[in-house]
């Protein structure tokens, strides 16, 4: 595997592309510096002209696995030693993707895992996200491996998060709170005591400052991917630092 | 010049990390966008490892041309059309970078005099920005030359502006609006009607909600370099249709 301790990380944004941006920035605040130079330097593709997962895994539009590999090899080729993918619905080709480049993937549904389990969350965890996601599965094998039960929007509850999603990629966001409130409070009334903001618009539509207020854990994508990048640069580091060989310069 | 019409922005990051990161954000809010694939195909690269521009400037640090250079390379290997650099101080380097790559640059004091226009600023013009960029006269001939006058903090409002940046590259945000709100009110007592936020640290230092109560036009230069590469775009897309080859398609 690559060395990513010292590497360039690749970030497979553009989907959507204020989700690509806010990884980016959140990438920053949650990495314990005191200058420029100590941040993670960092390769963000921001296209958005990958067309739309949810429909695609729906059988309602254009596969965007190519236009998802030739992000992955722009990025490989500029120097890559690791990616995330700010995607939830992305994940659903992640075998595809990780076949067709040499880099490593991290994969965001083991980051949300990895998150709650830090964070001590106890189940059931209500689960938000495209149709795709929530109809498909993406999340609830993992989350069931980890001991959780899963509940997942009713009808109205996934109409709240189309439309907080869509609000969001359409640079509305003070449309979108009301919505993705909406759901969450219906997650936490059938006894949700978590809820994972599944896809990265979802935590662009609950800003952090509003969080506080629904009394539960709400995991967001977003960060649970960005420290889960952090993470892995440590270990790669510490690795480096293990080895006889490494001169500690 | 290439066609940055369609073609891929590229974003020369890093000079801050959370500058690049919010460049690449707000770049998205000010987008004409419904949908994800509306918005601007963009690759930031956010390494954080050039030198510090102000130090090298006063003499007192590295070069950072190279590592820029590196940088604009990147991107231009990669398929950029056309290339903003949100840093102030780095545009010290303007003319060396451009001998460097094929790629038009985009010059951010160049957008912030025109978003000063823009907005119908009046002067005299307050200058805020890192040490190199007020000593060494960055602003202060391209505002002349648009007919404002130029006023510069004093010892104590440099400090300020020192103390605001700084805290933003150390994470610590909450810090930096204190001083950076002290030097603005400084500038306006001495009588400046608006003021340059004329280093990319600085509007993460005054969040846009607070901004209102300073009653002036505080005229931040990421989201002047964002709006410069979407007035570029639409140039590019118009000029396209309007070349009596081209099949509007």
């Amino acid at each position: 595997m690559a060395d990513a301790g010292d590497g360039l990380l690749g970030v497979l944004g553009g989907m959507g592309p204020l989700a690509g941006a806010v990884f980016a920035a959140r990438l920053v605040a949650l990495t314990d510096a005191q200058r420029d130079q100590d941040h993670v330097p960092t390769l963000l593709c921001n296209d958005p002209r990958v067309p739309d997962r949810s429909s695609a895994r729906l059988g309602q539009g254009d596969d965007p696995l190519e236009a998802m590999v030739a992000g992955l090899q722009l990025l490989e080729r500029a120097g890559a030693t690791l990616i995330a993918i700010p995607c939830n619905t992305a994940h659903f080709w992640y075998e595809q993707m990780a076949l067709r480049t040499r880099v490593p993937l991290l994969h965001i549904v083991q980051a949300v895992c990895d998150d709650l389990q830090a964070l001590g969350a106890q189940g059931p965890i209500g689960l938000m996200g495209t149709p795709a996601t929530l109809q498909q599965g993406l999340y609830q094998g993992p989350l069931e491996a980890c001991g959780y039960s899963v509940l997942c929007p009713d009808e109205v509850g996934l109409a709240q998060c189309v439309q907080a999603i869509a609000a969001v990629k359409g640079n509305r966001p003070q449309e979108a709170f009301a919505p993705a409130a909406a759901c969450i409070r219906s997650l936490q009334a059938r006894g949700a005591r978590a809820v994972v903001l599944g896809c990265t618009e979802l935590p662009l539509a609950v800003p952090h400052e509003r969080r506080a207020a629904f009394g539960c854990v709400l995991t967001d994508s977003i960060d649970a991917l960005a420290r889960a990048a952090l993470a892995h640069r440590r270990r790669a580091e510490t690795a480096k630092w293990q080895q006889p060989s490494a001169s500690p310069a």
